[in-house]
């Protein structure tokens, strides 16, 4: 299989690393970075530069594609980009496509969540709805073809759920032990659920900029 | 203060971005990714290219490393490079130095674990013995001002722990908040002790090679 990662600028790091972790460690299969226009591009940080090579237009038939979120001004520039009618066209020839954080508001944009549940980062539920999908407070959201996973480090969960799906659950599990994944978060502040009333009020206003 | 995250050639993505994710969110302090020979740096799996600007002897008094890990070949490579006398160096002056993974092998190659207690991935802590240091079974090591984490996903519990320690527990929680890190694996097979027999065997004659 061809594995599409679907890069722009102003991607967050680990929204792109996390799958890409996990799915490079698929025996066998074809994994590429695209991006619109190849040529350096920069995370959300403007610290992690990455030589992307190949053009959207050379990879028309991805059978999985992987598309990370960022910050409102980056998802906003590539919903303005060539990205958009990129998924709407290899999207019904995949046999995933996925997303992770605010990369849902992109394929939101290519009008692949219409009527669909699907997740995205805590703050941007509201966005999510706006693009006629269902928001949907879970870690990982499976609807038919597409893989919707929750915030930045959502990725990672959403990217073994996809390999067991595909691969099958030994896969998943081997590669989960290759990787370590065993996680031990030393605080339980990770959902809005969770964290504290001050916490949320804090990073909803630290990102709601 | 200074963070500063050593990459080499065949460095493992993820053990390098998941600590990156955490401290770029760090409010008010300096991210700098620095290398041996300043250029393009790519990842073990050949398809990460990193433009890394920054050569090791413009950052010599960094408050924070970061050394992530990478296959076998890779870090030897690091281990014969001015990587490790670059750690020698600038070690005594930190406020913190740590690895993820086989990163610690690097650490210990510069001498910095003699006699001292820490982790790496799990399929080489014969190789951090060999460097003078104890293995210890624990995905999050301190030991004074040394922190190591256990294989490649372990960096960003390293990170959080880090994080709660130089800037306190509701810094850290705002930040596993703002990504998410809410981790839910949809299989519980991420240390030797939790996987079976047959896949820990998998991923050993896999990752031995």
């Amino acid at each position: 299989m061809q594995i599409a990662f679907a890069l722009y600028p102003g991607f967050t790091a680990l929204d792109f690393t996390g799958p890409y972790q996990v799915l490079t460690n698929v025996p066998g299969e074809e994994v590429v970075l695209v991006t619109a226009e190849p040529d350096r591009v920069s995370d959300d940080m403007g610290l992690l530069h990455l030589d992307v090579a190949t053009g959207l237009d050379a990879v028309m038939a991805p059978d999985i594609v992987v598309v990370p979120g960022g910050p409102g001004r980056s998802t906003a520039a590539a919903v303005d980009s060539p990205l958009v009618d990129w998924l709407r066209a290899v999207h019904p020839g995949t046999t995933w496509t996925t997303s992770v954080c605010t990369g849902a508001l992109i394929l939101g944009a290519a009008g692949i969540l219409e009527g669909l549940p699907a997740t995205t980062h805590w703050l941007s539920y509201d966005e999510l709805a706006a693009c006629g999908a269902l928001p949907t407070e879970q870690r990982v959201v499976i609807d038919g073809k597409i893989v919707t996973g929750a915030g930045v480090s959502a990725g990672i969960d959403m990217a073994f759920t996809l390999v067991a799906k595909q691969w099958g659950e030994d896969v998943a599990k081997a590669i989960q032990l290759g990787i370590e994944y065993d996680p031990q978060p030393p605080f339980d502040s990770g959902s809005p659920s969770k964290a504290s009333t001050e916490i949320r009020e804090l990073v909803e206003a630290v990102m709601r900029g």
